[in-house]
């Protein structure tokens, strides 16, 4: 499968053509109609109207934390998972109020859930393998997590996936896949998580450098991904490459969900036409990771929102949301300089 | 009349407990979670709701625009007033977006408008005097726009006043503020406004400096208001006072906006406890403001988004509304680690 290219000439020149004609000096709207033409050229369409959008928290245990790379127990994760379905959460808030469907998918977490409304179960494992021993997964359980992204985002209706995660030690993942597949010094690569201390985060550095030198020769994308987890990393990857073949529009989240968008985008270089960037993270490294996704180091991938959130869950995709149905509503709705009878600029 | 200092440290300490004991890490709501705080002191409660949020339009023209200060017409102020009436304006698609109550206070349009629905008739004159040749204002109009922005705040429902405003000129009104008020050399407040070329905004820099310098001994606040206009900057002067008085959360949209923010504070310091910058704007000169209403120049009042909007309309402070209200549902809606049975950091 491969992605089709979504740079469609015509069609941009049609939006920018309409952005132009709306009743405001011509790019006044700054970032937001960027944002427009983007999501009219996912949509493909002048007049985009996002429809059912659906909020996935991608959910699993990682065997790392027994090394004591997290400030919060492993329970967390389980708990959390409990406490997302039963409105409680950040992120459960957030969607509530924007209308956003809100699902939680048990990709691996350390526990057995009861079946409830919400909670789709694809667990590949209790938690992966703790990476300082051995890899976080086998390749058929990398393959098994994916599968269970793609399959999740392919069930589920609507033009939208906001991703969201919550597994307890996944930024210690995505600080190894950043490190790995980008090159950069660890020391860059990783940050204070729900809450390090210093000494904790020279500690977790400590770890994570061990867990690099055990997996060098895991080079290939998917090696490292599978070398270092999780699997709501891997079902995330998924979720992105199924979306996007979709032509569904993907608003990323935070650290986590870019790590997922940073391994696609190996596979897939075109997912990034269809990914927004709903926030730029408090979190050490997002800003580099966001630096290579974009098109260079100067001009890197931009996010919407930069409100020093370090929370995950799917908070920031939540916030930045109605951005993206402004965005809209400003090509659809707006006046053009003819219609309103207003003067255009000498 | 003198504001209250909202500044109650056990609220401060109480809503700091509520926002620690939430589930998610200390601090990792980031930005959002000082807003929640700054909220809950404005409304002086735990369980902030804003109520029946009202975004008014304060509309004028500026007879400086004689001088060719900008890239549209003066007529472009009473075609955009009906655009917005009507519904085609960007204002006009956001506050409907939001349920934001939507009027527009005509303070001294150069234009007869009949009556309709939405807009309110406050006109002090049909449009400010040329400031090249005088006053803007005399001190007996600053004073009635004031008003008109007092009453105006004064009768509207609701404990939220998003400021919006629409004027051509208005730009060169609010870098003269800024330049007058703060002291800053007139090329760093000066900028392209709704769209001039680099010879535009040369020529509109000579004239401002013409401007300024006629008005050298204009040094009080209000008697710079007055030389310089506009009646939509006075009559925000006086909504944000009054609002604040009545201790309303105020949204400041960008430059114009923050400018008469800039006046209100040298009567009423404790006006900006009541605000929040919605954004900064891409207008230079913005940047340089909100570093003016900060503590201090290293720690610059801070706007919560950065998506480079240079058109004014209230448009920043619609975008920005969801921000507000998802701050008040984290406060009022999500779980604690107790209620929600989830462990604490260890």
């Amino acid at each position: 499968m491969s992605l089709r290219d979504l740079h469609d000439p015509a069609l941009v020149a049609r939006l920018q053509q309409l952005l132009d004609q709306k009743t405001k000096p011509p790019g006044s709207l700054g970032r937001l109609e960027a944002l427009a033409l983007q999501i009219g050229l996912v949509l493909g369409t002048e007049a985009p109207v996002l429809q059912q959008p659906q909020l996935v928290v991608f959910a699993a245990d990682h065997g790392l934390t027994a090394q004591g790379v997290s400030a919060y127990p492993g329970d967390v994760t389980w708990q959390m998972v409990r406490n997302i379905l039963g409105g409680g959460a950040a992120v459960s808030v957030l969607a509530r109020q924007h209308g956003l469907a809100l699902t939680v998918v048990d990709c691996g977490v350390r526990h057995d859930f009861a079946p409830r409304s919400g909670l789709v179960f694809r667990k590949v494992a209790y938690g992966t393998a703790d990476s300082s021993q051995g890899p976080a997964m086998t390749p058929e359980q990398c393959r098994q997590a994916m599968d269970a992204g793609r399959e999740v985002a392919a069930a589920l209706p609507g033009n939208v996936l906001l991703l969201g995660e919550m597994g307890i030690g996944n930024t210690s993942a995505a600080s190894l896949l950043l490190a790995r597949l980008t090159g950069s010094e660890l020391a860059d690569c990783v940050g204070a998580g729900t809450g390090l201390d210093e000494a904790g985060i020279v500690r977790k550095r400590e770890v994570l450098g061990r867990v690099l030198e055990r997996h060098r020769s895991a080079r290939d994308p998917l090696d490292a991904l599978a070398a270092f987890g999780g699997f709501e990393i891997a079902a995330m990857v998924g979720a992105v490459l199924e979306a996007a073949a979709r032509c569904k529009l993907v608003v990323v989240d935070g650290f986590i969900s870019t790590a997922a968008v940073l391994v696609a985008r190996t596979l897939e270089p075109l997912v990034l036409q269809r990914c927004v960037f709903s926030h730029r993270s408090g979190e050490c490294g997002h800003a580099l990771m966001l630096r290579h996704l974009g098109p260079d180091p100067r001009t890197p991938a931009r996010a919407l929102l930069d409100l020093e959130l370090r929370l995950g869950e799917g908070s920031g995709a939540a916030l930045a949301w109605p951005l993206l149905v402004s965005a809209c509503a400003v090509l659809r709705e707006m006046a053009s300089f003819e219609s309103a009878g207003v003067s255009r600029s000498g």
